[in-house]
């Protein structure tokens, strides 16, 4: 039985933007299952003393990455990101709607047109309008989503979804991680992720 | 007149290794000339307010990065890298011997044999006989090249290439800088800088 790859993604995070949108294609090429895991990357900052927003905090940093991702919205054919406003966006209410879909068909969809709304339309993804109408874009109806991401339960599964990504050894997004326990650090090396799984499920 | 593509680099970054190993054969296998520039990181990190040692400071960040690099070496056929001790390892002297170097024909040699030596063999490359036997593994005799480094117009010159690397707006190493003005940040972004070059050569 072949096992998934883990895509970890916090949906503050740019070069998640890319790895969002470009990975389900490349799985599927290679023939290999995404498993996607939202978590909250800053509290995962914050327990290691990390830069909570490098970004910001290292401007010249900040203006470089945003170049960077320009050259690789045009490399892979991607809508242009943009900086949104502010930077970085609240993501908690996106990553609780995230656990809410977990595990069904229409999450992938869910979560590309979260990252288009924030880095290409520029919308405020903290607002429940906004998140609303991602719902409806992608065929889902946003007030039973709502409710359910408002409940306890749902708040304590993305708390441990993020313990979860502190104990694999995360320190960044996007990450990935094969099912033998391999980590891959942003989506520069989420093609090598890819064939990892794939020799993992070829050779055992 | 094809312009050259302007190889930054710091003798104690660790990333590049890889580029200092493979941009040469890159380069010309894409008809693109190098020019080779040895600069002290350290002193830009301080001028930007950016963490000195990052890969210490983080040690998560810092075990991840030299698993990545293992990979790399697989990936690419190079001697594996292994963390030198102390690391990072003072970099000024090996530094002063390349800009004694500059503009002859033996400095990539001296610059590959530095990094084999620092990151491959983990010898100190602070120790001015570790860099005769360097020097002298390319052919070079080393006493008037170490008499030459430790004039004050070398270490002037350092100073100055250090200052022209803050000046273009760099942050990192390996950091690739074309005849346009176009950053390119990272080992990882070694082709697209070269392949960024070659375009410009012949598009003007």
């Amino acid at each position: 039985m072949p096992k998934p790859l883990d895509f970890w993604f916090e949906f503050a995070s740019t070069y998640s933007y890319p790895a969002a949108l470009r990975i389900e294609d490349m799985a599927r090429h290679h023939g290999v299952q995404i498993r996607w895991r939202p978590f909250l990357l800053g509290a995962v900052f914050k327990a290691l003393g990390q830069p909570v927003v490098p970004f910001n905090e290292f401007p010249r940093k900040g203006a470089y990455m945003w170049r960077d991702l320009e050259r690789i919205c045009v490399a892979h054919a991607l809508p242009m990101m943009r900086a949104p406003e502010p930077f970085p966006m609240p993501s908690i209410h996106a990553a609780r709607v995230a656990v809410a879909l977990e595990g069904e068909a229409c999450l992938p969809d869910f979560v590309r047109a979260v990252y288009l709304a924030e880095f290409h339309q520029r919308q405020n993804i903290a607002e429940e309008a906004v998140l609303a109408h991602i719902l409806q874009s992608v065929g889902i109806e946003p007030e039973p989503v709502f409710a359910k991401a408002k409940t306890d339960e749902i708040k304590q599964n993305l708390r441990a979804e993020t313990e979860a990504a502190y104990q694999a050894g995360l320190f960044g997004a996007p990450s990935f991680v094969t099912s033998d326990g391999e980590i891959f650090w942003g989506h520069d090396r989420m093609q090598d992720a890819v064939l990892w799984q794939k020799k993992v499920n070829e050779h055992g």
